[in-house]
């Protein structure tokens, strides 16, 4: 019984680790969402809001370290639980480093939001939502142990990039053609790089999963 | 004696763990500056190394990996030691990321190296060493503990930081003054930005050693 008890509690430590873990996720995707909206919107007061909000999510990769680190402490984990840990451990930076590329893009559109628009923007927000998406997935094929998920955002990041190349050619299209767009251009750039770099830690994330589910043999060959 | 033998063991161990760590900060520090070499002296076979040598990068991330893992499930960790465990896990991680940086700096020179020269690099050399400087002092601020050399790394950022607009600003006149230098002058500046990277998981690595060594309410704060 006592030792029924003791397992329950356990259990309950690493459902709370992984809820704590999805809902840092779901701020995440926010922040995001806020960022992108900021720009097509020019939204200061939402950059703003945004830049403010990046302090939460550095608060949480904090909380959700110490709770693994306790877990690890106290419960002397092995095999399937101590890959988790360790495993929320590195994703919980992934997700805090998303928050920096988010707060980073925040800062630029308050800078372009004081000068004339450059263009209306059709495919940064493409690429935010699915960036957005790539971070969610990645995290869902976390908590479910799901390697076909994972794969689907290694695969995905294809289209980020791509995304990113094209923006990149038609700013410098811009640049070529309008001397005086050249600072916006490159401030919207950085913004399309961000973005690029937020899908690039969704597939680290994903790449970790492949590895947790199928074993040492499939990490670092799926990108 | 026991007792004894079984916490020198544990010491070696933890020991085994800080070299493997150090060793591989050494082999990714030589992939920079091999990178960097091989766009230089346009040197092709230096830079297919490079990217060879990346797989080797990722089988250190997996080996040093599975023995914090190994520990962390033998030994029971607390404190200290754990917490230097679940750093480790972090920092190789970044190791392993700068190394993926090495291999795309290689991998835009063997496109370079096909087409005629598009200036004498001067900056980005500069970029480079500090870039790995800040590498090595952030390791060895880890497995030192020293907080001091953890934020003249945070603090060096802003040099490279420095060195990768100015070459942003540079690569701009090239392309605004000879259009045919365009697709160049977007690898050069991919390199630089590659480079910016890897200063970057120096200082998140800084970052994460300030915080083992002063405790929560330092980290977020310092950059």
């Amino acid at each position: 019984m006592e030792r029924e008890h003791i397992i329950r509690q356990y259990d309950l430590e690493l459902n709370e680790i992984r809820e704590k873990l999805l809902e840092m996720g779901g701020k995440v995707e926010v922040m995001i969402a806020n960022a992108m909206k900021s720009l097509v919107e020019r939204d200061s007061a939402l950059a703003e809001e945004t830049i403010a909000f990046d302090h939460h999510i550095n608060h949480m990769e904090v909380e959700i370290d110490e709770k693994c680190l306790q877990v690890l402490a106290r419960r002397q984990p092995t095999a399937r639980d101590l890959r988790f840990l360790t495993l929320a451990l590195k994703i919980v930076t992934d997700l805090e480093r998303i928050g920096d590329q988010c707060r980073n893009i925040a800062k630029r559109v308050l800078e372009l939001n004081t000068e004339p628009p450059l263009k209306p923007y059709i495919d940064l927000p493409r690429m935010s939502a699915a960036a957005a998406t790539m971070v969610r997935e990645a995290l869902d094929a976390f908590v479910k142990g799901d390697a076909e998920l994972a794969l689907k955002v290694c695969k995905d990041d294809a289209f980020v990039d791509a995304l990113n190349d094209q923006i990149q050619r038609e700013l410098l299209v811009f640049m070529m053609t309008d001397p005086s767009s050249i600072s916006r251009a490159i401030k919207v750039n950085y913004i399309s790089k961000c973005l690029e770099r937020v899908a690039d830690h969704a597939t680290n994330v994903a790449e970790m999963v492949i590895f947790m589910v199928k074993g040492k043999d499939i990490r670092h060959t799926v990108a």
